[in-house]
């Protein structure tokens, strides 16, 4: 049952001894959104504690800091930012149906929880929590602060992308009067790199072709070349989006093999070329901007396969001679 | 003569025919203020030029869109973002000593023009050029909106950068009403990157060394590199924040070979060490988390001084054998 902010800060007011259920591969928001939940409730009296079948990850440590578990036999389950309960991992899957609460942004809701706050037109989930407190006439500390903070400009990629609000810049103006630590927490965020990441990206950009007038770039990570230069698998995350970092790029390609000659395809767009048609093609999906698809074959196979769908795309006669 | 809003609200709406300065090499701030503040003239029925020394730069077409220069007798002369008459460049030189009026944000504005608005808190001159049209009452419209955001963004690095005002956000905000393509400018701003800017960042990548339990990054570019590389100058700009990228890393610098044996260093602190205090060992100096100072002699002469400087300030103990 969807249920609007008053009547979420109601419940909130009116229950006690809260588990507020993260997703599992914690991002920034629903580890803002949990701990800042987290922190508001306990201020206010109540016992809670944040969690997730990962492991905090370290680069959110400003949020967990002085944190410690309380003692108690949980009664309420609130889930922020998860939503579809699959995604709250193998350790927290014991909670799936007992969801009294969630609070979330994704329009793509499956709507398992017993009561829904659910704004799809927010940023962040943590924009939608910033709502409740106010409902609540709660007032922010610093760290409460910089976790919603953290949640809002990690999702909208620190203010850069379309699904950037303008309650998103209103909210973090007020949460700015708390003293946030901007620069280190945007630096830790967007900036620093880790050795293992700095090396896959190097590869990406040396392993970068150019075709069709140099409007769609691709690049491809083979079995063998993982093999060889021990690049990391988990430092592939969103690395799709540097296919289109080279100006006049406007569909850029990342192929990724899987299993031997089994390749992941994932494709962007900088213009107003649709790659989800285009992977639709080969059988896959994705939105507009971003869709990806699977190939089987030899690489040069699945790179010509790709070009002579994505070439009639971007206008270009018959590539194939 | 320091005025304030009002004072310059004033003179704005009592003048007419307009020359706007804007600064040589001109970035977001001073285009987006030179622009906004010419359509926002001309939209109130005054004639206003925009004047640079420089061609204005293809990233902000969307700017000068449909801007034509308009022809008049200048009567009053506008400088915005310029800090000092210096910085009008070659051409715009002859109007440095008649500027009746400069809007500007730079704590360190020379006071060169008969009236000042300068308020050095702000994060960009594009703010507080907003500040004088909300004092005027004047109504921005989507292009207004989009030079005055651009110059925002640009100036605060997308609202991640310390200088990041409560204000930026507010007026972002309100802003945004006037339909603003935040993703497309902002990837224009921030993602998109030249041929010859993407194999720059790889070089300093792989030339990156680390020192000092790799808390020191350090990447030196020498004259016989440029030549053997085709590397181009222009495209150095801003790439010392590339050497603190790396996490743990807490003192990064990159060296830059100007003339024979003549290097360049640029330091840059990602931690409480103050490179200055550094550089001013070199007779550099700079800001605390930026510096720079000069040094001749071997490219291993130079490491090993710079070195023998940053170790100390590190806590390392003398750390040369």
């Amino acid at each position: 049952m969807q249920i609007n902010l008053k009547e979420t800060a109601e419940f909130l007011k009116s229950h006690d001894n809260y588990y507020i259920l993260t997703h599992q591969s914690p991002d920034g928001d629903t580890m803002g959104s949990g701990f800042g939940l987290c922190y508001a409730l306990r201020k206010s009296g109540k016992k809670a504690n944040v969690l997730c079948s990962d492991e905090f990850p370290k680069r959110y440590h400003f949020m967990y800091e002085g944190y410690e578990p309380q003692k108690f036999s949980p009664e309420t389950i609130v889930a922020v930012d998860v939503a579809d309960r699959k995604l709250l991992g193998s350790k927290l899957a014991q909670y799936g149906d007992y969801v009294d609460l969630c609070i979330d942004h994704h329009v793509s809701n499956e709507d398992y929880a017993e009561k829904l706050l659910v704004y799809p037109d927010a940023s962040a989930t943590c924009e939608v929590l910033y709502r409740v407190l106010c409902e609540m006439d709660f007032e922010p500390d610093k760290q409460i602060a910089e976790c919603l903070y953290t949640g809002i400009a990690t999702d909208t990629g620190c203010f850069k992308y379309a699904n950037t609000t303008q309650l998103a810049h209103t909210i973090t103006a007020k949460l700015m009067e708390y003293g946030i630590n901007i620069e280190q927490i945007n630096r830790e965020m967007f900036d620093i790199k880790s050795k293992a990441r700095l090396k896959v990206e190097q590869y990406i950009n040396s392993a970068m072709e150019y075709y069709l007038d140099d409007k769609c770039a691709m690049a491809a990570v083979t079995l063998d070349t993982i093999k060889k230069t021990g690049l990391a698998q988990e430092e592939f995350e969103g690395i799709a989006g540097m296919s289109v970092q080279l100006e006049g790029v406007q569909v850029g390609v990342i192929i990724k093999e899987k299993d031997e000659g089994k390749f992941k395809v994932s494709m962007r767009s900088a213009s107003d070329i649709d790659v989800s048609a285009i992977c639709a093609k080969f059988g896959g999906g994705g939105h507009v901007k971003a869709a990806g698809c699977s190939l089987e074959g030899s690489l040069d196979d699945v790179k010509l396969r790709l070009l002579s769908g994505i070439a009639p795309a971007m206008g270009f006669d018959l590539w194939l001679a």
